[in-house]
């Protein structure tokens, strides 16, 4: 028994090319031979196809797709997931399933049971659980058990199911276990998923075949890592992380024909590493599949956009970036040598346009409401967003997207100005905070300085007044961060925070500013997400709330 | 047995005031005197509190109010919601549940069976189901099922959930049933909602006591319209719409005992009344919950601003009003007379604030740039964002509030500006469509002309350029807005609408056209919800996609 892995990178909702590429594998792999080749789960349509699942055209697409795919299917068996239709009275329309399909047609449905609907998942929205009784597909003499992502989680100390499908799938006495996963990237995850998979494999004593996606779906990052692993819990393989692979598996032995030389492995990966190709991948398939190429931002002489800067130049090449300098009265001299000085290691075009002209006329419009009221927050935004104009302004004439170039402490305390600085298409460092900045800079540079020392070591300012930095009006990012990632990705409240030795006044004044800045972040760009709580979709507060507040 | 029903206006989080409303009623009832007082679905923290539920020390403070409450219910009993902890080793940690408090103490604890998890409702992401034996609870003499809100829902004939909770609780012979709710307003929900009760009311032949929120929490606008319902399936009662209300009656002869006068009656309002009514409301508890008081928005001279200043005036009273005319150069005359005329009639501040100074500026800047390239949509939307920074300016000065003013049409077909008109701490209009808004005009000026004629009988322009008309871009609205409906509301898919008699080109241009606008309004500000389907966190679509566009 010959198994094919066929880790692909898909575009939700474009039926026509998934289903194409689809195909070609398995013509491949039926050339290669295998017997039986596994796509991921909601090939067909992507994943998370979201609303979508709630058009009878989308869904029946959806079904046109597998017929489609069958068709190819002579001589070889796949594995592929896509929606399918609940036929019952009871429960909701869809289920989520892996079709068997052999001999040109469709030989199982499995549909997944537990059905994650936490942090960025929704899947209950759409899917009714599997309530029928498990069953085995034999195909050339093995049964196969095949389970779709979240089906092989139940089985830490504290499960967040009822149920556990193996337990009842292992009654069947299968050969194996396929499961389709659509499992997204943050920077523990590798860890936790292996963890999960060699706990399957040691307690039903099975070999596993895991299939991932891979790609950037706006937001979610998939990182591939498809797995292999022994009846022993050993790790047989992983499939490449941030790219596409295909690899066949003697289920005999173990043995796999072809050893790709050089494959990159998440074990030799800093966590620093996993962020820094997370983000390239991200930004390079936010505009691959947007069918777009050219990237503009802001560049500051700071850390943030210096950061993103090098990571959309390699995510799109240097050819395609364009960063503006916008120089207000406020800004330092060294801001603009050091943004000139990083365009210049890039080689990355650049452009230097004074905001100046522009935010005067704002102040002499403005003149007879305001008359002889002092300089305050109103004008730093006005400088923050007379750049967004400008930048815009350049997007919307050249069809450049702007990229947002604000980190998570910013976005967290509402350190940014609405329609200022806090716009644009993507944001690539709204997951990273500032102290990760900092450890992205050092990982860019740690061969040669790309990022010029300077915009590192000096101490962080908006610039939008004289003298000003970002500690006069936020704890220092060490400790900031620290209370933040307590709050935002452990869920801790006050008490605790008390407790582990934060000082009481700047942990109340950090969640207050948290809290007090949903109104902010509702309307910040998708966030590409690297970290187990992102803002985003996958953290859903009220707006409109009294709580640390 | 005599039953207070209590419909109140919670603050999400804000459980001191929360609870301090419940106790005061609870001694209010017992005054009158009642034997039983009924509070909605998650009083004590607000609904809905979303991932606040994640915290353990928001989930401790639900706990400790209930408490604080049970100390309230001497000689009276109170059913109140709140969370409450799942004891289990497995599933979710939470129930979403029902605590009905007597003598000073928690007398028993229902839990929800069905857990809503689609449009705008998330609950399966917090709550494990309600798994075990269903419970009555006897209190002088009478047995009281206890249920919530969607518990009641699954009796249509295409039900969404396996179970049924009343056909198990009604083997328990039950002589009443009490549903606590949280059931948000949409336009055809009130008739939707008593037919799901009456349905219940006849199939058990029982009182049924039901008991909804009344507010607006951010996009939610909850809408009250409580009721008690005879066992033949009559409605006895229904509490007020739109408001707080407090009533009691008398089980055995179903004899309320205070007749409000002029009470409003759902039945006697219009389509049209009701989101009248819902959008005012929205706008009073946003900013009245936000602890803001004033509004600010750029006043055109066309139907939408106005429409939305007549709004915010009759939410917020006209002195806490700002209307801003923002004339470019290619506004026309009749605009600011007509939005001048609009201020007077409601007796609204105004200032005329010319846009051209900053818009000049900002093509000065971009000259070098830009050259001898043509006037295009990039010179459209700087015109759109000069003024947003100007508003937001006055925002950030004054301390107001901008006011998005976007109608729903607009924001499907994606025609406005991102950081410019898109702008804003809410949209009021974002869930109406352009025809509904002219009908909302009608409304409005029904007994007296308020938004001047002109206003309403021009054809709709952004004037952004010379003569510019919004139908030289787009289909008439009429038919626009028709497709819309059909493809938003309704998820017809391209084959369905064509079928309907729809052009086919038009319907693929205005079906791409709301595919490809998903990423302007990922960054929309929160809508007033007031549709069954509206734009927001009840509409979750992929950006990067390519599915009919």
């Amino acid at each position: 028994m010959r198994i094919a892995l066929a880790q692909l990178n898909y575009h939700i909702g474009d039926f026509e090319s998934n289903v194409a590429r689809i195909r070609s594998v398995i013509k491949k792999a039926k050339g290669e031979p295998a017997d039986v080749v596994v796509f991921s789960e909601l090939a067909v349509c992507g994943y998370p196809p979201r609303d979508f699942l709630e058009f009878d055209d989308f869904n029946s697409r959806s079904q046109k797709a597998i017929l489609s795919i069958a068709k190819e299917c002579h001589g070889i068996a796949a594995i592929v997931g896509a929606p399918s239709v609940n036929p019952f009275e009871k429960g909701k329309p869809l289920y989520n399933s892996a079709y068997f399909l052999a001999e040109g047609k469709i030989k199982a449905v499995f549909h997944k049971t537990l059905l994650p609907n936490y942090d960025v998942f929704d899947e209950y929205r759409y899917f009714e659980p599997n309530r029928m009784p498990y069953q085995v597909v034999e195909y050339k003499k093995y049964k196969f058990a095949v389970t779709i992502c979240e089906d092989l989680w139940n089985i830490t100390d504290d499960p967040l199911y009822v149920r556990n499908p193996m337990d009842e799938l292992i009654k069947l006495e299968p050969d194996l276990v396929i499961n389709i996963a659509a499992s997204p990237f943050h920077y523990n995850q590798q860890g936790i998923r292996k963890d999960v998979l060699i706990r399957n494999a040691k307690k039903y004593k099975l070999p596993f075949f895991y299939l991932n996606h891979v790609g950037g779906q706006t937001e979610l990052l998939f990182d591939g890592g498809s797995m292999v692993l022994g009846p022993d819990g050993s790790v047989f393989d992983e499939l490449n992380y941030f790219e596409e692979d295909f690899r066949v598996y003697n289920l005999n032995d173990f043995i796999y024909k072809e050893k790709k030389e050089n494959r990159q492995d998440a074990k030799t990966l800093s966590k620093i590493g996993l962020i820094h190709d997370a983000l390239v991948m991200g930004i390079r398939d936010y505009f691959g599949k947007m069918d777009l190429k050219k990237a503009i931002l802001g560049l500051s002489g700071g850390i943030d956009s210096a950061v993103t800067l090098v990571l959309a130049a390699r995510a799109l090449g240097s050819e395609n970036v364009r960063a503006v300098l916008l120089p207000s009265r406020y800004s330092s001299e060294h801001s603009i040598s050091d943004a000139v000085e990083l365009a210049d290691n890039l080689n990355v075009q650049h452009d230097i346009i004074p905001i100046d002209q522009a935010f005067s006329a704002f102040e002499d419009t403005l003149q007879p409401l305001f008359g002889e009221l002092p300089f305050d927050i109103t004008e730093e935004n006005m400088q923050a967003r007379a750049r967004a104009v400008i930048l815009m302004a350049l997007s919307n004439k050249f069809g450049y997207i702007l990229l947002n170039t604000s980190n998570k402490s910013e976005a967290a305390v509402g350190y940014g100005t609405l329609y200022g600085d806090m716009s644009g298409g993507l944001s690539v460092l709204g997951d990273v905070y500032k102290t990760q900045v900092y450890e992205l800079a050092a990982y860019i540079n740690r061969k040669k300085i790309i990022i010029p020392k300077n915009s590192i070591d000096k101490p962080p300012s908006a610039e939008l007044r004289p003298g000003q930095k970002d500690s006069d009006s936020l704890p220092e990012y060490a400790i900031l961060d620290d209370i933040l990632y307590r709050y935002i990705e452990l869920r801790k409240g006050p008490g605790d925070l008390v407790k582990e030795g934060f000082n009481e006044t700047i942990v109340k004044r950090v969640l207050k500013l948290v809290n007090t800045s949903e109104y902010k972040r509702y309307q910040t760009p998708p966030i590409l997400r690297v970290s187990p709580k992102a803002f985003g979709t996958g953290r859903r507060m009220p707006i409109v709330a009294k709580y640390l507040s």
